[in-house]
């Protein structure tokens, strides 16, 4: 999935402005990063070192110019030839056959593939015929006079373009091996490159000052997951925070004004796919500003990031609130990218003989929705709906009525015959069926059959992608703000208490403000979240700059101890102004763009889902004299014999 | 000293172009920064907000414009006047008082100090004779219509403006109001800044990927000072890295060829003055690359980005090898804006008469050494003698004599009459001595001879200074690179076993690889430190990218335990090109070139030289139970009283 979409995209981007066939060519893939046009002054690569060009660059203008390249042994032709790979592309190496040049034959012939290397020579023209123009350097090749072992390689566990085959867990624990593959290259380059605007972005162009806040923190209240770090004081510990929200907010305080950082973040969220205990977002925060000022902002800011060989952004992004998102896409993250949207189709049932449908909407708050699942009939198999059925009942404890639209205009579903032709016209008119559709009924609480709904049109999405229709456009980046979101949520464990939607810093909506005193559970907030694909990219708020609304909230709607904040809200006492801000998650956002499968794919040295670093054996068993001056002890209970079997028998490493 | 030192730097740069007094005005100091004349783009601090300029952007030119401020209420005058601040500096804004606009005048006459307002009006000159020409918007003033109240403030713990008198406890603790003032302003304001233009120099100029490396990581062999993080996984743990060395040179093994990062590293060595648990550095990586391509990199990268507002950084810099800053400096970080030098002396006293200094002749290793302190006679007083006297016998068990060079040229010593016309010939040659001139002389060893010597001519320094002479310019900035350290040192526990003068991972000198393998103390390396001004502010090295030749230095000199750094000698053997990097010390390098007097001035939110945040208290004691999923407990040994009286009364905070 992953090297095919993001090759896919790569390939794209690379060949289709020169009209050549995509065909993946080693090293070329940086390339189009490395040397795009936009940059204002060309990067010196060749600064500070021995070599006089990259082996990617070179190109029939260079013919006749003496050269040295440092770079690894890509492969050998029958001793004749050497392709030479450095991160910038490849370049063809002819190895000397005259008895003079001996020795550079003997260093190149012998030396393995990925040994290091250091050539000079001469930029000729390849022989007529024997131009490649699939390689970027394919016009010439490199007539060696000198070469030097640089470093030689042993037997690789695996070679370094056979991409294909290799797992996941022996690409970690080869980390620098893995890195030297095109996909990682390009991946970290674009990651660097799009930060570096989004800095100048904020920095150059709007005065934002970058600023480094501490990670060794205090537990934040009601915040688990934050890992704790033992301090040389017994029984005292920092905490290693999930976001700079507390110090965003005071350098506001402090009158820094406009605050930026691209801000390292941890949680302790045990094993969990594609979450890392270690991340990275881009963390804003600004004085005198609205929730729009914010998102204009941030507009802006992807606007001018953009890698620019991907389609610029189309701005200002369209936004719909909480609610929108739920009753028609069935949750607060929806993917625009294609339709399906959940109906209401309720009315269309008043009168209705099924039995389960009156009674659903007999009671008060009970509803009918569907989604037309366009040639569903086409493209979907029996057991397919069988899944989703089974998915419906042990998921969401609901009943899904599949009606499939034959050509013959046929209705085929166990409730067809029970479908009145009026129904059948409303239905038709409401979620704009056309023959060959699949539609799915679902009946009860709004929230629930929304929600329902919202899964299985990801999961109709996916199965119609694997039958081959083309839903989604891979190049299609759908941005979409939600707004509106509720400030407190019923907490799951007590549904009597409330709890912050995102955090108690957030800003009641101003129109919702007096019902804070009142009906708290219906106040809506300034929270906003950033959308993109179907994946949620940022959050952020206007925050509450009153101390006496902050101290309301926490202690006596959250019932949180405000003893561990009351620095913040001493500081909200000290003419705090204004504020709001949002973060971005960078992982997420640039994996995203690179089409990655995974965020530890745009990440230098990530954990592994079990969070381990699986090259270097991390976390490790550390001597208990070490931790002494921490006035820590491990606990092992003895009641607990399956942990102590564990500790005898680490599980192995991950595969 | 902070200030006087911070504010005079500051003065001259803010207000030597325009010819006036130095004279501090709140606000402007950050001027210089934001307005500085040699951006491309200038900064737009204005968009996404209410406010249509800053207070402290207004000129002349504005003269009739409607604007719109948003900024704290500095002071108050008879109700007529009031000056509003923002990060860009102050405004004069009349209040209203005729009747209708009665509800405005409330609002501005009743906020208290350092309350935050919006208010809206028209830029109007002053009255003739009444313009501040001390104030960058002292031309005019703010004509207001509108004013709205955005937050009131408290009673202050302290008065913005009044810094002088604070204690850094009390600053710290109101960290959130320090950070308003115009040096914690223009600090950050510059960090940022200069940051910016470093990233720019080598992402944008130099071809360099900006990568990050994980905070969560493994004990590096044999390194203490590692803050640990226990883990969900019984008895395994995370540790805090002080530095990203083995990701760089493993992302080198992975053919990224030119890395950088502004990394944030851990160290804990519990209570040090001017330390911090985490500190930030400028951290580099190069391949192909050697020591004069490293130093060059650097140069051109202090060049780029040094504040405009400073003297310009002259390159390249000069350089020194370690033996030589030892026996001229005494020390591997010399200062060198200043002279008195130490100077070897032992060739005048070949012949001496003087018993002591005889003895030490006649040993092996014996030497004499001095170092002339000029004017020492006008200014350095007997009982400054004495105390460094006493200094030397009690530090380094050593005799000082000093010498006393009257105008009359009568040579006043214990010594004199003992010193030979010859000797006193070969003494003013050697250290060019003048009239009123003290001699400091010494003898014993030659390392410990040059590290006192070093000492004293930083103390002696010292006091000529606090008795008003000029030594060291403070618009000076002194660059030098000291090199060919020795690659060993002998363990200070076990002088028969050798550590790391830096790093394990540091590569030996050219010149002395064959000694490896016989005299391995003798070995230079090819580890090179940046000093500035007296402080070492970088520091970096050749690698070794030999497998073999690390598992050598680790096993067999180093005595390491190889299985935890497995990974690393791994990685050497698959084709890992020669590589090399740096890295700078940014809190240190932004502390100096401010003028501040602790690292702490130039960091947002620093801890207290105990560790804690005095702002939150951190750290902070976490219950047992939070403390479960990590599989530890905290230790209070039954036997340590004094532990139990310090968990029973914890120490106050810090005053």
């Amino acid at each position: 999935m992953y090297f095919r979409c993001g090759l896919t995209l790569l390939y794209k981007s690379l060949y289709t402005p020169i009209g050549r066939t995509p065909q993946p060519i080693w090293g070329s893939l940086s390339r189009s990063l490395v040397l795009s046009p936009q940059r204002r002054i060309p990067e010196e690569f060749n600064s500070f070192v021995a070599r006089t060009n990259t082996c990617g660059e070179l190109r029939s203008s260079h013919l006749g110019q003496e050269v040295t390249l440092c770079g690894w042994i890509q492969y050998r032709r029958q001793n004749m030839f050497l392709v030479l790979r450095d991160f910038h592309g490849l370049v063809q190496v002819i190895i000397p056959q005259e008895e003079s040049a001996a020795s550079v034959k003997k260093i190149l012939c012998e030396a393995p593939v990925e040994s290091v290397v250091q050539v000079s020579g001469t930029v000729i023209s390849r022989p007529p015929g024997q131009e490649n123009p699939k390689m970027p350097t394919g016009e010439i090749e490199i007539e060696v006079k000198a070469a030097e072992l640089l470093n030689s390689c042993k037997k690789l566990p695996f070679e370094i373009k056979d991409f294909v085959k290799k797992t996941e867990a022996l690409r970690l624990r080869y980390r620098y091996l893995d890195l030297r593959s095109s996909q990682m290259q390009y991946n970290l380059r674009l990651r660097s490159q799009m930060v570096m605007k989004m800095r100048e972005y904020l920095c150059n162009l709007h005065g934002f000052v970058d600023i480094e806040t501490p990670t060794l923190f205090k537990k934040t209240p009601g915040g688990a997951k934050e890992f704790v770090v033992p301090s040389r004081e017994p029984g005292k510990f920092y905490s290693l925070p999930q976001s700079p929200q507390q110090f965003k907010q005071l350098l506001m305080v402090g009158g820094l004004d406009r605050y930026f950082q691209v801000a390292r973040c941890y949680r302790d969220e045990g094993s969990r796919p594609d979450r890392q205990p270690e991340f990275t977002q881009i963390d804003i925060e600004m004085s005198f500003v609205d929730q729009t000022g914010i998102q204009s902002l941030i507009e802006g800011l992807l606007q001018y990031s953009w890698p620019k060989d991907k389609d610029p952004v189309v701005v200002p992004f369209p936004s719909m609130t909480f609610a929108e998102a739920l009753s028609t896409y069935g949750t607060d993250k929806p993917d625009t990218r294609f339709g399906m949207k959940i109906v209401d189709i309720s009315d269309v049932f008043r009168n209705t003989k099924i039995g389960f449908l009156q009674d659903v909407l007999n009671k008060p708050q009970g509803t009918i929705k569907a989604i037309c699942i366009p040639e569903g009939a086409k493209y979907l198999q029996r057991k397919d709906i069988e899944t989703i059925r089974k998915f419906a009942t042990e998921q969401f404890n609901q009943e899904v009525l599949p009606v499939f639209l034959k050509a013959n205009r046929n209705w085929n579903s166990p409730v067809a015959k029970s479908i009145m032709e009026e129904q059948r016209l409303g239905l038709i008119r409401l979620l704009e069926i056309q023959e060959e559709d699949v539609v799915l009924l679902t009946a009860g609480e709004h929230k629930e059959t929304c929600s329902l709904l919202g899964k299985l049109r990801l999961e109709c999405a996916d199965l119609l992608e694997a039958r081959g229709v083309v839903l989604r456009d891979p190049a299609l980046f759908s941005f979409l703000w939600v707004v509106d979101f509720p400030l407190f949520l019923p907490k799951e464990e007590n549904p009597g208490e409330l709890e912050s939607a995102h955090h108690p810093f957030t800003a009641p909506h101003p129109s919702d403000i007096h019902l804070l005193y009142t009906e708290p559970e219906k106040v809506r907030s300034q929270h906003y979240d950033l959308v993109l694909n179907g994946s949620e990219i940022g959050g952020g708020s206007i925050r509450i700059h009153n101390a006496e609304l902050q101290h309301y909230v926490l202690a006596t709607l959250l019932k949180e101890d405000v003893k561990l904040l009351s620095h913040l809200l001493q500081a909200l006492d000290y003419g705090a102004p204004p504020h709001g801000g949002i973060a971005l998650g960078l992982d997420r956002l640039i994996c995203l763009i690179t089409g990655a499968a995974s965020i530890r794919d745009v990440i230098a040295f990530p954990k592994s889902f079990q969070g381990h670093d699986l090259m270097s054996n991390v976390p490790d068993y550390i001597p208990p004299e070490e931790l002494k001056p921490y006035h820590i002890q491990v606990s092992r209970p003895a009641d607990s014999e399956a942990e102590k079997s564990l500790l005898n028998h680490p599980p192995h490493p991950e595969t």
